[in-house]
């Protein structure tokens, strides 16, 4: 094997990211170096954070670069190891997604048990899962009896969120989603108390109906009108985890920020934004009670999977219009 | 005597309040009861806060009622006293401003003392010195070597906040008010490393060339574009202490949010408002620094003086269009 596919960033998107903003490459596999191992990806994530990457900021991550190879989570098997704590076969977690084959040094992969479901690894189990646990227990310190809203509920992170709210003791929790059946999977399967699709009507009168006692928690994965109608209902001394802003992510104009924050003075709220590679140190009390919780079925996880590198583009772009159900991958 | 002056609320103000928002009345002085000491105000004060309490709004503290007195911090001396504790003479902290003379429990009222100037109590020694310790410390947990920025700096809080920074060891405080002669004073007299007049030019580009490393923490007393200033100029894990919003209390319309709020995410910011009431435990802490400093001369804490009861809605009208320097008083 000599030749092997990418997908590079063609162009910088100005708002939406559309097909053309991307390019499957075939280009030649390098020599595997000492220390180094040859990965077949099996599954590859797409996630919302890699839309910021398109474009040409400075950021937490750095952009991605015009006519290089994309990255992000994915999974692979060792297909040759010139290193001996890995064999082939071995599965591992690693960061060079975006392509069908992927050469790294052993010391950058992380070894994975496959019959946990090796996406589960880019789900929840995996940076997902953590941001959901960390932003919702660290960042804004939900405590046993509160009121948790939760918005892009439906999604990978928001629906594990809303989940440990439940494990965790949450008096109530509430999502919002882009459609009928997202909500329906919110309140029939995964054990929200209330959720409403924010299309339906204004988020504030579908917020004020789901919470009438306010709420205490917001997880905000969206911002827009969203953050404002949360700022409206939230109680006194009321905490937002500031998650991502997805409603934002592809907008080419400021967008308005919320006409409400001044409340935040009487009310006492505490708005912190986070990024999760900040909190790998959690990972072990992550994985102690989320392992668990899914070997159960206590917390469930969806998965929206689309076939194929050369697809790997319009999944990001449908992860952006909300076409997925909990976390979007790509199955190579 | 038998009668006294009192101002009450005689109107709702739709925007910025004007003087017939307000009625000097004179009443019936009544009989003092067990326990009761009458008191013959010798300064009040005026804070933005009122501008809340005039709305028949739910907030952290009632409205003020129509046709009735309004209320707030005053220094007053006791003239006739029913309860031990309290002689003729006494000069006492309490809450019943906006009235030349006040009946009271003698245990709603602090003594203190005088020699300190009696104005001190309702400044640099009492609510706002205690606004400005607490945002600043606890709220947005200022360390030594941070960069501090600080809206409406010349007023009361504002220009005790940029001096405590000074002296707890910021490396480097910017203040920003509204006249030339405010941001003379900041840099000239009390201190502050830079200062701009946001009337000059956009706060963000005043802000950027007054730290262009970025700030750490912003202590907001305006709102509206200062916040959104700040936003753009904090660096990663920075802190924002909302105090309050003059620019938005006389707002009659939402007033826009800042459109760049969804930076927080990735610069991990922190955004808490507070309300300095929740944290009068830390009142003997902050004497203890405070005193010192304004014996010493360290730090300095400016008046605005207007005289005479009648004068005191033209104070709170000023206070709002920032004719203040330092604190505005009314003496009686």
């Amino acid at each position: 094997m000599t030749k092997t596919r990418e997908i590079h960033l063609a162009a910088r998107p100005n708002g939406a990211p559309t097909p053309d903003d991307f390019a499957l490459v075939e280009v030649d596999l390098p020599q595997l170096g000492p220390g180094q191992v040859l990965l077949r990806n099996l599954v590859m994530s797409v996630d919302p954070y890699m839309r910021g990457r398109m474009n040409d900021v400075k950021s937490y991550v750095p952009p991605f670069q015009l006519d290089a190879v994309l990255d992000g989570g994915a999974i692979g098997e060792v297909v040759e190891s010139h290193h001996p704590s890995l064999v082939p076969g071995d599965v591992v977690l690693h960061g060079l997604g975006w392509r069908d084959h992927a050469i790294t040094e052993a010391a950058r992969v992380r070894k994975v048990d496959p019959s946990l479901g090796a996406s589960s690894y880019l789900g929840a189990l995996g940076m997902p899962g953590l941001t959901a646990y960390v932003g919702l227990l660290d960042i804004a310190a939900m405590k046993p009896g509160d009121t948790v809203f939760i918005s892009g509920a439906a999604g990978a992170v928001g629906s594990l969120a809303g989940q440990i709210a439940k494990q965790r003791g949450a008096a109530r929790v509430i999502g919002s989603a882009g459609s009928a059946a997202k909500v329906e999977r919110l309140t029939g399967t995964l054990g929200f108390d209330a959720a409403f699709n924010y299309k339906d009507a204004p988020v504030r009168d579908q917020l004020r109906t789901a919470a009438p006692d306010g709420i205490d928690v917001y997880f905000d994965n969206v911002g827009g009108d969203h953050l404002e109608a949360a700022i409206s209902a939230l109680n006194v001394n009321g905490r937002v985890a500031l998650c991502g802003a997805v409603a934002q992510y592809n907008a080419t104009d400021a967008t308005p920020g919320p006409r409400n924050l001044a409340l935040a003075v009487g009310k006492r709220l505490t708005l912190r934004g986070f990024i999760v590679s900040d909190h790998n140190g959690r990972m072990g009390d992550f994985l102690a009670e989320m392992a668990p919780w899914l070997a159960s079925g206590a917390v469930r996880f969806d998965e929206t999977v689309v076939e194929g590198l050369e697809n790997a583009p319009s999944a990001l772009i449908g992860l952006l219009n909300g076409e997925n159900t909990g976390k979007m991958i790509v199955r190579l």
